[in-house]
């Protein structure tokens, strides 16, 4: 039987799709009864060139061409941002049309709405690729590890600022210089700020940490700290300390308080979070009966993405028929409360640019003192003509004692800039050891 | 609604099935609409102490009380072994009931015949729980990554054996003293033999491969070397190379052309496998679409494995109520040609025993010129009183070629012994670099 699909966007992620469907047709057929068939795909200019050859007459420029055809059984919506995309997937899905979606912008911002809204037509809304690529993730955690309480998510969800982070690691660059290289082979947008100051990675992390722990989350419960201030020095200290700086993205819940968190790490290198590179992404979960899991693929690109979106779409080509009731969605079974604050106690590493005088480190190890944050490593270097760096590494700490002290030491005279400070992820996190 | 589930077996994995659906059963029905219930357990003997507190009316010694009582709806399988789990498990099935097991040597042995009768009754047969602990590997075998033509999977999947190897490189003991430990520790069993020699290993590879290539395959497919050979002089050698000897089974599929493989392998130490440790488990996957994939996380014990079964659980009381028509089997595409003859060429590692005598290496190194089998690194130590050990690392080379000089070196009057000959990983095996 032939299952009509309609393409909302032919951009990368699109013309992935439209090149799966060709390469796995009979596949798809002999596994799942149905024969997908591309119907139409709603483009903005039809004459652009396209990754995938194309016959003209399956374009259009009218949304409407795909959300009211009847024939059109299952919506593929590639398009990405908000509208009109959140226009058209409501409409399809009132109109009785399953809907797979690669568009974490609009799951993160809208996805209660639409997986309500999916359920009420008795449809199915599904987005494996609007997180993590080609990583199986999303089924997963609906899936798979539902008998699990989920307690932890850490990952590295953002692509762009993995490949900027990986290479200032590899080449001793800055990060203007490599964002200026990403951004001519394309791996970085003209205008970089969603992935660079963190906002694609937190979007991601509201998707997962709604499905993991079973609530609503949202995002402006983030803490978002993106990669902006992040130097070639601090990549080099944290070398010299052993870690790499890597984008975290985190989401903790225990007893209904939840922390989430995007920021810069320092991960130690024989951590395996430190050795996904460039455009990869992976995924931490901790669970109750689970334990500790990692999953870890691509998290972009043309095909890996619509390696996601097809196995989506295959999966509701095999529920076509069967009377599907939405079960799939966030499917939140409770409120928590989402509390920054209960960051538990950790490591930190502190760059800062002092006068190269004699007695300043002194004042500053008394704030700290005061403050009762012990120093675990002290790194100080000659600076520029009259100043110095001086790395610190804490000890555990809870975070509002550590601002304490860093705030005081700003305010010290011979202090001349706080450059960053950064949590450290320790080793523990993958064995139970 | 309540749903009765029948359990077979309650062991390690069946204590855990048992305390979870305690510790969920609200949770489960708030997903799924029904609350899992057990209602019967079958057990060898009912007065054994069990590791959950149970009432002993529930127990049973005969498998009729579950596999003929119309109440119970879903049957949980986690009595492990061939006869009469295969019997049950038919039983189970022809009854109309859905079956959740954790047993991979039924699955790897008689996977394709329970699965058809699965179809047939139009009930569903679910084994995440085989393979990989409480990994999610087989549902995104079957469902997610199903728009790839998969070429490649390799992994680490057997804890016992990782346990052993981790524990060798970590101490630098000998094979025998770390297992006996093991043993003693109850990871390893009393006849280890299953998992020492690779079986365990292979069984899972048919589990995997037959899902990857959509093909049916065979345990007696599977070359399989175990991990007997590898001593404390082995473990050292490949460090001090930069690698760690670990148990990989893997397959690839190229055109209808399979090869199955699981032997002790060198890996890297950078190479993320390199840092599965202990009980840990980790499958990568390569897809044509979705690229290079890895899922980790714990591959055995009670809570773990019961976190696959009830995964598998919570799906089948979610389509409970649907008609379901089995179409979760393997899902057989074609036949394919296991070919273990067209392994590619690669380095491989040979450590040997020589005479330690003034022209011994030169034999050597010409026996292996005349086969053109180039050499990369050359260790020569010092062995017993008249010997040395000799530590040879190739270039990639086929392994007929290979074979036929460590034939021929092996016949040299001036070398006592070949210990072992080894496969080495490369380095890209993960990034695309």
């Amino acid at each position: 039987m032939d299952v009509c699909i309609g393409l909302l966007g032919c951009g990368t992620v699109g013309a992935g799709v439209v090149e799966l469907v060709r390469r796995r047709t009979d596949k798809i057929e002999a596994l799942t009864g149905s024969r997908p068939v591309i119907r139409r795909i709603l483009v903005r200019n039809p004459d652009k060139p396209r990754a995938v050859p194309l016959d003209k007459s399956l374009l259009t420029t009218r949304a409407e061409d795909i959300l009211t055809d009847p024939e059109v059984r299952v919506v593929v919506e590639t398009m990405g941002g908000i509208e009109p995309a959140r226009q058209y997937v409501l409409a399809a899905l009132r109109a009785g049309k399953h809907v797979v979606t690669a568009n974490k912008d609009l799951m993160a911002l809208h996805g209660t709405e639409l997986l309500e809204t999916a359920a009420e037509a008795g449809v199915d809304l599904m987005y494996e690729a609007a997180v993590g690529g080609a990583i199986p993730v999303i089924r997963p955690l609906q899936e798979c590890l539902t008998a699990n309480e989920i307690s932890e998510i850490k990952g590295i969800v953002n692509g762009t600022t993995n490949y900027i982070l990986s290479k200032m690691t590899e080449t001793g660059a800055d990060l203007g210089e490599v964002l200026r290289e990403a951004q001519a082979l394309g791996y970085a947008e003209a205008d970089p700020s969603s992935d660079v100051d963190g906002l694609d990675a937190a979007r991601k992390l509201v998707i997962l940490a709604t499905l993991a722990f079973h609530a609503p989350v949202r995002l402006d419960q983030v803490t978002v700290q993106g990669i902006r201030s992040i130097t070639a020095a601090d990549v080099a200290y944290a070398r010299e300390l052993g870690y790499v700086i890597k984008l975290l993205a985190s989401g903790s819940c225990h007893q209904d308080k939840v922390v989430l968190q995007v920021q810069p790490t320092l991960v130690p290198k024989h951590h395996p979070l430190a050795h996904v590179d460039d455009a990869y992404n992976a995924l931490f979960v901790r669970g109750d009966a689970a334990g500790n899991l990692m999953f870890y693929g691509r998290g972009a690109g043309s095909l890996p993405t619509a390696s996601a979106v097809m196995g989506d779409v295959i999966e509701v080509l095999r529920g076509i028929g069967l009377p599907q009731v939405g079960v799939r969605g966030p499917a939140c079974l409770r409120r928590v409360e989402v509390r920054p604050d209960l960051v538990p106690p950790r490591r930190y590493y502190i760059r800062m640019t002092v006068a190269d005088r004699p007695g300043v480190f002194a004042r500053i190890a008394g704030v700290f003192g005061d403050a009762e944050v012990s120093m675990e490593t002290v790194v100080q270097r000659r600076g520029g003509r009259a100043s110095a760096e001086v790395v610190i590494v804490t000890h555990d700490v809870p975070l509002h004692q550590l601002q304490r002290a860093v705030d005081q030491v700003a305010l010290l005279e011979s202090v001349e800039a706080v450059h960053n400070v950064l949590p450290l992820e320790t080793d523990d996190e993958v064995s139970d050891r």
